[in-house]
């Protein structure tokens, strides 16, 4: 039996945090589908092309991720990829308690959608996306947060940003 | 002795796990008012108006129970219609801290007004307005979440905002 | 409509928190029963007969409290005494948790008793029985915390253990 | 592939949260095996023959489902196993952080093992073992939250008591 | 060996919560510097002069205390001042939650400089900046909260937007 | 002006984690006590005069330290120490509500001595004296989490408990 998992999150940018967790699915689940949420509402830094992009370049080498965009509910894009479970990253407790809610919220809509939750390494238990883009913006050092593409995209963005100014 | 509490809130809109506090506090207290802030600060989805309109249509049938709209500090209100208490439901972690924080500082404001905390069905415990209109703004079904005149004032926002779009 | 409320606890020895929440209760309910749990595995300091008295001699001159003592289940003797509420007092997270278990599991087997939180004064957030205990057996001084009776019975109780020992 | 996980627990007695938990796991897992920890420091109510007897009739018919007894360290038991992950059911708070803790020193002694949470339906979520046993005991209801095998075990075990007192 | 210590925020406005963290840690930092972050991004109600002046005024007679306003990482402003520690006060979970956020991330970036935990007065625990301003708006009293620089700063700003409303 | 802290605990057995906190300490206090309760009630696996050997020779070349046993109240052993501060490692949030009530009561008792929270690294953020002999008992390595003194001494007392049994 072929089995499908869907990590879903905004990766304003990945974290080497939200890649812990990819290498912890694969090991559980055949393919691993990373759906990005193109959220209008929530004025990412980057574009969901940018987004995009700076997973494949992330998770290339480990073949049975795939990287993806969606709208809408998450529920529904699960049952339209016929996935068995959403995976969740378990943080902190602020986190547990969003995650909680979301579980609850998804299950009453989607029946057959298993929300599944791994742990990161310790040293990741803190990172996200926000605090990364606070350090770059003022110029700090995130090589030890984020992949070398996200360092990469950060400066860029970050220099960008000076120039206009 | 005759005892009013009031129950304070954006309700943008009113959910299922409002409805059910109320019908919790009114088995304790012999008026329970369903206290709208007019918050003009956090931009609702819904007026005023229509937030009032749709808890009266949703208490219908609850005799004690009597829906106002109120501008400026809770604990004046509170004071101004002779309130024994406040009622607060208690969901989830985050919200016990918010809570707290608020109980202590209405104590120091007002100190004839006892916060009150009861807590809804398990199956309203993650249940919030804004996952509400998350779901709904995503063309979700909220039908096991919220009252029907609720269900139908989204559906007729969403519409509304789809044919603007 | 008389309303009564149990506040149920061990009660080994009664604190200033107590107290203040049981304070809190009269003004929201006509009559409060602290009802003492005569537990037989817990092995309390005082026998449950000390227990009584302490809190009787605490809340002598709130006229709308009588003290009890209670086997068995919490929400049996609940609705054996007519109450409509079960006061429990809403002092940190750990008990929070543990409140929302014996809430819900109380829910469903007594339908017609709600669980009221009320919460202590700041400066009882974080006492507890047995938080006294420990400081009064090295012979800190607990009247801070403390009844003046529960004072005298704790110093009668180790100055007791000193002599046997 | 063929993936085998562990579910480990004292299971004193199980509950239908654990069984809720179980039913979730065979979605993902080929094989789950209930692990019973025979710890004899912790002084169970059941003996662990009953306690596997016990999920044995739970689980009838649940074909992917195997229960076990085991000693020792349970990530050497996942080991010798070949179990790819440790299922745990994520109740509340204070699991949380038990639950981390275990988590990590399992990976610090286990590498190939993955702790997997899983999160029971609400109505389950502050449900534990030594509440339900501390409700029969007392002769309390408890039909809905355990199955009928451990209901009878309940029954059998505290009329037992009762003779003998 | 002299010890510099560097309490940052966004002070907007500082209450007697800040204060009280301020005369705890000159017990045992032999200067400390209270840093004020110009964060463009977060639209503070008082500007970086107003916020720096109302801490001078409040802190008047402590003489260990310095105010400063400062940009960018906060490590680096640490680094760049020498100091030994980073004083951080613990009011309440979420709080805690991000606290160890900074504090790992601060850890990760700036080795030297240790984060430092001081916990307020219980009656400070759950106050914070954007409360007092939300009681100021709506004309409640703040005087137990604050220092009297800040209540007349703020009851200037709501009457300069009365005035101009 | 020289600064005495105190580092109170069980320590039973001393933990890398332990460890990690003692070495943050001393770059703020100019003296750091290891204070270890000889606490008759808690029945510790190691005795008092093994438990301070353990520490003595994990923290040899720390000239700041001092490792003392002590009795009663740790408040007043600060005092008779002449001790500014008390060090509190800050683990996980159950620690937190615990560290949080000590340091409230010890503050109304001891009025001089401020409660310090350090933080340990990530990698000690769930690790505890009582796991690591959990694992031991059952014959797991726990080189990675404990000093090699810890771990001999360890090793010894489970061997002797085999040779018993």
């Amino acid at each position: 039996m072929h089995r499908t998992a869907i990590y879903p999150g905004t990766f304003d940018p990945i974290t080497n945090g939200h890649l812990d967790i990819i290498k912890r699915a694969v090991k559980i689940f055949d393919t691993v589908i990373v759906a990005v949420a193109n959220n209008v509402g929530k004025a990412p830094l980057f574009t969901i092309e940018q987004r995009v992009e700076m997973i494949k370049e992330s998770v290339k080498g480990i073949s049975q991720v795939e990287v993806d965009a969606f709208n809408g509910l998450i529920i529904e894009y699960c049952q339209q990829k016929g996935a068995t479970a959403l995976i969740r990253g378990l943080r902190a407790i602020s986190d547990f308690e969003y995650e909680f809610q979301m579980a609850l919220i998804n299950r009453k809509i989607g029946k057959d959608v298993e929300s599944v939750f791994l742990m990161p390494k310790e040293k990741y238990t803190y990172l996200s996306s926000s605090i990364i883009k606070e350090i770059a913006a003022f110029g700090g050092d995130v090589s030890c947060f984020v992949p070398d593409v996200v360092k990469r995209h950060l400066n860029d963005k970050y220099a960008e940003t000076k120039e206009h100014a």
